[in-house]
């Protein structure tokens, strides 16, 4: 087995790699054909390969079945340059695709000594200091496979490279999870299929707020549908509306020629473009606070604590954010948001005037340069004809005053509360720009 | 083209239905290939299918290229009974599913009236006066298919009944976008597979914590392996260990036969299981909540809100949660939670001390019957030799008193942040239970 990611390691198998320009998804696992879970996996993979230039015309789901995994994996083989497998690779004996993978890839499975080392600190780590017979099966791993470790569980991932019909063929075994399986990918998979595709896709994403995906695309179609490289396409973000420029290239060298589809998007959108670039709206407003070295708050009510653990995914956050106060019952807006209870009587806790008060009352008792505050009928009982589910307002208070917004959101709860924290940041945001 | 659903109407075909028991779905689409759209039809149709006692073995997704649905087609035609497709029935040149699967059923297709009828009808309730000459096309539909109206969209589904190499086969042709697909399936597909079908699925959710899966499978392994009727099998679920006992049965009537396995795995890891049934953790904690008439409210530091919010996705809590504080800054946590600033100087705030004195100080300023605190260090950074990253103190306060808990939790960020959250709700399950 060699190590992997080191370009110094000479691959053994073939002097020159074989371009890898194809590929299929192969997702293992009895509960997906149950449709107990939805395969979240396939569509997230399937946007890695894209963006490393691979193009896919396969998805395939089995069940934990020896023959009909051996079967997917061979008829993968025989049409794809590239398998990408996931699932089953946990410790029960219904986890089989790794001794099937290497059957197919016609190698011997043998003990792994560093991925056994690494299932022992992670028990270890876990405070567990018996290591059940089962979890040692996962560091049998087959014997050429370049091994990747798994940060976030116990079951190794591997790269087998081998032959069928003649032909170099790739398989990357990823295990079921997704947390594991994303990570995985990041760390192990995708460094090694970049030295191994000959083309790119260079995206440029364009990331709108405050206009409809149709109303965007009307203002955009002639630039859709002229098909050139670089080209635009919507991309689909559940409550954001996306684009993406693409451009192919076939080395890091070639010179990016997007500036000009991306200025003339700009030209015609650019009021409601918050970011182009990688960057999720909490990032931009991120890193507005740190530029201008600001804190923030917030103070939710039917978003429920949604504005607060969506900022607190982004790691280091703490260097911005002071915390966050979630007053769902009215009591606790009075005493922890010091909203004054005839306000409360008069206009409803669903009201502009109770969510200026919770931002200002909030940037006051949390010491904080900008305060957000969300309140709203997220439903799907508590409308009237006044106060419909999905009327909510929101209101940013920062040293220049206090500004609120109002929106009547449609959809369900979790959309509700979803695009009222959308716009928690982007109150925040249109504060922070000059 | 015969009426749908009539049990009076005979089948020319066939005398006496074949059963159908086996059955695969076949979803058609490129922003599928491309992971633009998570495939959320796959899992929905896959539950349809158990729920009627048809058994899937297989789950394949292909783009919008005429030979490759084509030889899908034939693939599952010649392995299972019946082939449910979604996708590609749109009024567009890319949309070829229905021309395809006529050849693939040896069948014309030809202008079905009352689909044309009900296509100048849509366009006229949607106040459009022409209607364009693609649109016409979706009335275009095989000679003897079983036609299924859209009472959400243009698109007629079918149901087409064929021979491959001399076996009996149904192919169902279902819309892709999931509003007119459901729809569609519910009014028309399972009631015809209903009467073609002689077999139920039954389930049981058993759902632990505090175990590891491969620990409780270990335990559970001989019942695992009986594979009698009912079956037990684990049901992989993110962070958490869940089992899933399955009764299959040949009438509604039949009585159900899991409760001696029920009590079974009851008696083996009943002190890890905290439901047999649907619910989820928060909505167990919800429901004792609400029969004892109790209140609740938690205090944040690491998780950052996810608590709060994850609660906030059950509709109706507002009952039972008054709110929460995120405290991210140690201000706040002094401030808001009246922390005493010597504990944080003395154990730092990731401790035993700090979680208790944030869990009591927040039960008393949200005047809530429990509170439960989360202290931490989610990571990436700011682990320590000492405090690692996954190192986690819990506490609940309640009238009883105090309890705490502490975690190591391998995994990264997102995953300590999960974790963390699951064993907030289960500290205060544990303090709820009699």
């Amino acid at each position: 087995m060699s190590p992997l990611n080191n370009p110094e390691t000479p691959n053994q198998d073939q002097s020159a790699p074989h371009p890898i320009r194809n590929g299929e998804i192969l997702c293992v696992g009895t509960e997906l054909l149950l449709g107990q879970i939805i395969n979240t996996n396939a569509a997230w993979l399937a946007r890695q390969l894209t963006l490393l230039g691979i193009s896919s015309y396969y998805q395939t789901v089995v069940g934990d079945n020896p023959e009909r995994i051996s079967q997917a994996m061979t008829t993968a083989a025989s049409r794809s340059d590239l398998i990408v497998v996931t699932g089953g690779l946990g410790p029960t004996a219904d986890d089989l695709t790794m001794s099937i993978a290497a059957q197919v890839a016609g190698q011997s499975l043998v003990m792994h000594a560093e991925s056994r080392a690494a299932i022992a600190d992670y028990f270890h780590r876990l405070g567990r200091l018996t290591v059940t017979e089962n979890n040692w099966k996962q560091a049998m791993l087959p014997e050429k496979a370049r091994v990747m470790p798994n940060h976030n569980g116990t079951a190794p991932g591997a790269i087998l490279e081998f032959e069928y019909n003649g032909q170099p063929k790739v398989m990357i075994l990823l295990p079921g999870p997704p947390s594991e399986m994303n990570l995985m990918f990041q760390e192990s998979a995708a460094p090694y299929l970049e030295l191994r595709t000959s083309t790119r896709f260079r995206h440029h994403f364009v990331r709108l707020i405050g206009i409809g995906e149709s109303a965007a695309e009307t203002l955009l179609r002639d630039l859709i549908d002229q098909q050139q490289n670089p080209t635009l396409a919507p991309y689909a973000s559940e409550g954001e509306v996306m684009f993406r420029v693409t451009q192919l290239v076939h080395s890091d060298s070639e010179p990016d020629n997007t500036a000009g589809l991306l200025a003339e998007i700009q030209s015609r959108v650019g009021e409601y473009i918050y970011e182009m670039g990688p960057r999720t709206m909490p990032v931009v407003v991120k890193d507005l606070l740190l530029q201008q070295n600001l804190t923030i708050s917030f103070a939710e009510s039917c978003t429920a604590g949604l504005v607060a653990a969506t900022f607190g995914e982004i790691a280091g956050v703490s260097a911005v954010f002071k915390g966050s106060v979630v007053a769902y019952a009215n009591d606790v807006k009075i005493n922890q948001l010091h909203v004054p209870a005839e306000l409360l009587a008069t206009h409803g806790a669903v009201s502009e005037e109770v969510a200026i008060a919770m931002a200002t009352g909030c940037r006051d008792v949390m010491n904080a340069d900008l305060a957000v505050s969300v309140t709203g009928v997220a439903g799907p009982d508590g409308g009237t004809a006044e106060k419909p589910v999905g009327l909510v307002y929101l209101a940013v208070a920062s040293p220049r005053g206090v500004t609120v917004r109002r929106l009547q959101i449609p959809g369900n709860r979790a959309r509700v509360r979803k695009v009222s924290t959308l716009n928690a940041f982007d109150l925040a945001r249109r504060e922070l720009l000059p």
